[in-house]
């Protein structure tokens, strides 16, 4: 299994330098001042980068979310029961959830899988491939077996293949799963050494109590387990979930893949960054959506070298963040492909010849 | 006129509270932890003060376009010539430029208006509302006579009455003309009393030598005509542009008509302020877009207490931030129209019970 992995991390390849070139080239010619579009300029040239084409287009859009439940719940770290994990999968199917809501409006596809739900629904729609009912509670052991973590890994990307070959322009990755800003802060801490302090939040609104509970927990699981900050398949074995290892998965897969690869909140961008330390060169693919209010998604997504989009106070997950992502990445998409070139377009009063005498022009 | 335009300011109503207290209670008894939405949240309250309806549509959007020319330039404070006003006006009405081929790509109609364009062109496509060809440099002589500044509000006005009788679910306010940050940064500071150091960015890319003539020529100009701030009419004449004010008038007339009116960056900004400072009732049915590069933006917001979506480092003007806003209100409709409530959804596992019992869940 292990092996197959590997294979996976090689594939991954460094991000295609000479359409990023062209794709500058193109975004100077366009008739406006340098940089004015900002972030949008950028994306368009990082698009080229992941797909090779000067010309991208965000038509299929899927997001893949991935429910699991977190052994870690029995220390008292979240305020809900375990079983909100399985009926909110099952009400994102049904398009009654803040993404799925969102998700169908905009016409985003949505995968809902279970890779390790603890308690009992009945929802066929929700795709069965549970690795076990919840992980062990880290507190007091590993919180999966290396082979979970990997299984876990694997599956991942084996939906990110699905997509690449369903045509897939885009995927986005959400999760489900009571206590998994718990696992989250406990993987950030140990890949990056930071403070527990620094990078743990109240999630879904624990308590006082609760919160003080949350950060003595993960301080004590990462002293026991000792993970190794150099093995991110350890770090999630230990102090991770079935969650976060199938979404590093889905990141890898779609990195694999070349398709761009949009990151919800924080826990989708712990996520990210397991999937970018077992390759670097996968976050190329990965683009971000917006901050989230969560106090560890800026330590990550640094190190990742994104800076999000959309600033709108959101702490929900799921993948909620996904949506308006897309709708970003298609702004970019359009200005690319629709705007004039300063050579491209016969227009009145030879304004084109004046513009391309300066640097810029001022509005 | 005047009398015209106190009727327009007395037509001004404040958010109607019943509906935003009803549209309150529906975002608590959606299924998610209190707050977890972020902004999305509250732009569904704010839509309900404006529209008076607890469930929107973001169906017809109108990006509305002022293109005016600005005497001012004369100066040197800009680095590209006028015809440049004329040419991108030409181009917009093509879908050529920024704005606009988002806007094509995006489904919003783009309405292109000359209130003070100064070069000839030929375009029937863009509306005819000529009132002067450019103001006067207004470091010399007042920009406009106070019976200019009056008509092209009016106009403003006059096309946001046009999107209501067309059942336009949603304006964004826009604009095209060489010299316009340098008329936003003084009128800015004549209504705040802020510097002009703190209010004066370097638009669309001006020169070291002519950023510092831009604000030399601010500060003169305000020292000379000593504009009235309490008198927003009076600052747009003297410092002001044919663009600002009829943007300002749109966004009286959308309040005046209850459309919820979308602010795209600098320029925007502060002609919204302008409407606030004239019918302070007007800011419920404001929105934000982008957070703009120019350094003015936050300080315009702050006074309208608006905290902008996006963070895309964007400075192009045009509008060419509402066609992204218009989909972030779409979201907020999605989720408010979409999402399943704690009691209006019978879903397995009994777990609507268990949430209700508790402030929040984690997530």
């Amino acid at each position: 299994m292990e092996t197959e992995l590997e294979n996976i991390l090689n594939a991954i390849q460094p991000p295609d330098r000479d359409a990023m070139d062209r794709a500058l080239t193109r975004q100077a010619q366009l008739a406006k001042p340098p940089g004015s579009l900002g972030k949008l300029e950028d994306i368009s040239v990082r698009l080229a980068g992941v797909t090779g084409k000067l010309h991208n287009e965000i038509d299929r859009r899927r997001i893949l979310v991935f429910c699991a439940d977190n052994g870690v719940t029995a220390e008292g770290v979240s305020c809900a029961p375990q079983s909100v994990t399985a009926a909110q999968a099952v009400n994102m199917t049904k398009h009654l959830t803040g993404m799925s809501a969102m998700a169908k409006h905009f016409g985003c596809e949505v995968v809902v899988s279970d890779v390790g739900i603890a308690t009992p629904y009945h929802c066929p729609d929700v795709r069965d491939y549970n690795i076990a009912k919840g992980t062990k509670n880290f507190a007091k052991e590993p919180a999966m077996t290396r082979a979970q973590t990997v299984r876990a890994i694997m599956l991942g990307a084996s939906l990110a293949d699905e997509a690449a070959r369903d045509g897939v322009s885009v995927l986005g990755i959400g999760e489900m799963g009571i206590g998994n800003t718990t696992t989250s802060s406990a993987v950030l801490a140990a890949l990056t050494g930071l403070s527990v302090e620094a990078v743990t939040g109240r999630g879904g609104g624990v308590t006082d109590e609760g919160f003080l509970k949350k950060k003595r927990v993960i301080e004590s699981a990462l002293a026991l387990h000792r993970p190794d900050e150099n093995d991110p398949v350890d770090v999630l074995t230990k102090v991770g979930g079935l969650d976060l290892a199938a979404m590093c998965g889905a990141f890898l897969g779609a990195a694999a893949n070349r398709i761009p690869v949009v990151i919800d909140g924080f826990i989708s961008v712990v996520a990210a960054l397991c999937a970018a330390r077992l390759a670097p060169d996968a976050k190329s693919c990965f683009f971000p959506s917006h901050c989230s209010y969560e106090i560890g998604y800026r330590r990550a997504s640094d190190e990742l070298e994104l800076d999000p989009w959309l600033d709108l106070g959101m702490r929900l997950g799921e993948g909620s963040g996904c949506p308006l992502a897309f709708e970003v990445l298609d702004a970019a998409c359009a200005v690319m492909n629709g705007m004039a070139t300063f050579d491209g377009a016969a227009i009145d009063d030879g304004y084109l010849e004046e513009i391309r005498r300066k640097d810029s022009f001022s509005v």
